[in-house]
């Protein structure tokens, strides 16, 4: 833990005050050949409305030039120096397929492929559907529950895609894929990267040679590769760091996961966005902070369709009134990186936000845009110090120093 | 190298976009008596035009309050934390005389001095003119040639200044000044500041005393003093960093050498203003990057001059065609630090930025001024995080996490 992070952990105090983050995924965009971006081509009277009782500004999640990924974008935002707090790509698959992983379990992205005694023809396995995929992991599951006294736990994913997770002590994350990842040449196996990684990457070898034996005569997927061997980050809670109680609202595993990572506790979604913003009412007395994920923002900015992004942001508009009806001391509207349409894909464009408490310097803003963060009273911050500014307006910091 | 420039290093991308940074030299200013900086006041259609298509911001070259010489706002300019990158005097003086510089080299700055015995009289020469000095250093050149098996090579500077470069194995810049500082004073010979400077401390000293034998006979220049011995800073080339082939087009000697020190390849920048920037157009196949300096914007600043620094601003806009029918991918408007005409002197202000590319946030800015870089998407950067988001912009960034 940084010297920041825990002088703020040490002047956190107790309070009965409620704090809600809205994420929309990849929030942030830019304008098209109409001259606004997203969300400010978006009609949102109730973002707009409770601009007037915000601070705004603009949240750097990872650093100038940067494109977060979701891993560090998430962390980021829960408060988290994503260059200090990394996720690897075991991890974040495991949370996407909705794994539970414990600390010190390694995790590994794992794909069925088709071998030829030592020589892999096809790394895909010829991209077997994932129902039949699905019951290849059920027969391994049936057949390799532990390796020496590590057990094992599989995890069906998309297609070829399976998530392998590897319980038991002194287990570390310092191996290389087992992946030759190019076909027609030979298996590359398992290897560590550091000494202390070396039974590991033992431990990878025999299950891939486990795998061999049991789907021996199950043509094409015969065999498996493992890339991305990560260990849950050691990462502390926010209910160690704050004394908050956390809850996360969110319908895809892999946020799902990444709030589990930090101690929250995941809590029912429903399967609508409408059923989202309900859901937080359900929960209103067990927790003292909200994270609230909506996905389709992104998805609609990763497919270029710049419209659509513009009616997810005003179907959370319409949305809002069962969150500030709920009167939480403490509101904010942000992204985790920006997804600009017209960009198909993350970028490091500064994600717009705002942030609504009685103790705002309010009155300044008549809308929520990009454009209207430029004059906001918060400037540019680094993306993991929203976690303190927060505390702040929910009164759970004390000062510092007398 | 610091983490976060092996991550970017890590993150960086091919391609074949182009990327233009024209550093106008002391570019922030102050208002004069009427109320406008150097920039506001200047008639520049075409850079207000870029301004258009561009995101606005400030670049702190140092930290607030810190003025920077040329070489700290430089290497901040390329990418290098000032703080952690340091340029001696002595290598400076050798950039700034057209020295060719390798890393392992230690140069210094050299005066021609006169001396009774082991006294110092003059710590100048009489200031001796630099037609004169230069035969000096001829003489020196053609006796001195190496010392043990340590190359020597001399530069003539202006009046009684000179630089020397020591080229050989093991040698180590922890060496204190040859020079007394005051007249009248005996000789202070270079001593070790380190214990490996310890040899480099030594073959300064029997320089020195080959200089006296060789001008014993030369009044007034019969002897001479070293400072600021340092070596070619080991800083990582852009090169390597970033997969980029960069080009310096800049006339002065010092900016040359400042690009060479990064690894950029130093173009012909012709001999006038005008020339400088058509010499991009020639070279424009042969890089990706192209660094191009325009040094009168400081040098009228620094005569307090502030009509004129006006006027090289719009000189500058006026040659901004050639560089904007070129399309670069992406385009830098930028100064190494401020020079308010004012002050007749370098100063610690932000320095006003704009970059244009096909990603920005545009259509928001009708000038390029201090005071509507205020007004900007991208706020205050350290001036070291602009490569990365020139970078960015040029699509050669891969995302951090997945």
């Amino acid at each position: 833990m940084n010297k920041r992070m825990e002088m703020l952990s040490n002047l956190s105090a107790g309070s009965d005050s409620k704090m809600i983050l809205i994420v929309m995924d990849g929030l942030g965009g830019l304008p098209d050949n109409r001259g606004m971006t997203e969300l400010e081509a978006a009609h949102s009277p109730n973002l707009d409305a409770l601009a007037g009782r915000s601070e705004l500004g603009f949240l750097r999640m990872v650093d100038v030039g940067v494109t977060p990924g979701s891993g560090p974008g998430h962390l980021s935002l829960f408060g988290y120096d994503p260059y200090e707090y990394l996720i690897g790509r075991g991890i974040l698959e495991a949370c996407g397929v909705g794994a539970k992983v414990s600390r010190g379990d390694v995790c590994s992205r794992g794909n069925f492929c088709t071998c030829n005694g030592d020589i892999i023809t096809d790394r895909r396995a010829g991209r077997i559907p994932t129902e039949q995929s699905a019951k290849v992991v059920e027969k391994l599951a049936a057949n390799i529950k532990e390796i020496e006294d590590v057990k094992i736990t599989l995890y069906p994913g998309m297609e070829h895609r399976f998530v392998v997770i590897f319980s038991g002590d002194a287990l570390d994350e310092h191996v290389w894929d087992a992946d030759p990842q190019k076909e027609g040449a030979p298996m590359l196996w398992a290897s560590a990267v550091a000494p202390e990684g070396e039974r590991m990457a033992q431990l990878a070898n025999k299950f891939i040679r486990r795998v061999q034996e049991v789907l021996k005569d199950d043509m094409p997927a015969n065999s498996c590769l493992l890339r991305g061997f990560s260990s849950a980050p050691d990462i502390p809670h926010l209910g160690e760091l704050y004394g908050i109680k956390a809850a996360a609202i969110a319908s895809y595993p892999m946020y799902r996961g990444l709030a589990s990572l930090v101690g929250m506790e995941v809590e029912d979604a429903g399967r609508t966005l409408e059923e989202l913003f309900d859901s937080v009412s359900k929960f209103w007395n067990k927790h003292d902070y909200f994270y609230i994920h909506v996905k389709y923002t992104d998805s609609r900015g990763e497919d270029g369709k710049f419209d659509e992004k513009v009616k997810v942001i005003e179907q959370v508009d319409s949305l809002l009134p069962k969150i500030t009806s709920l009167a939480p001391d403490v509101l904010v509207i942000a992204g985790d990186h920006s997804t600009p349409a017209i960009m198909k894909g993350h970028s490091w464009h500064d994600v717009p936000f705002m942030i609504s408490s009685d103790k705002c310097r309010f009155g300044l803003h008549k809308t929520f845009g990009e454009n209207e963060c430029r004059f906001g009273t918060i400037g540019h911050i680094d993306g993991y110090k929203l976690m303190g500014l927060m505390l702040a307006h929910a009164g759970r910091l004390n000062k510092y120093g007398a």
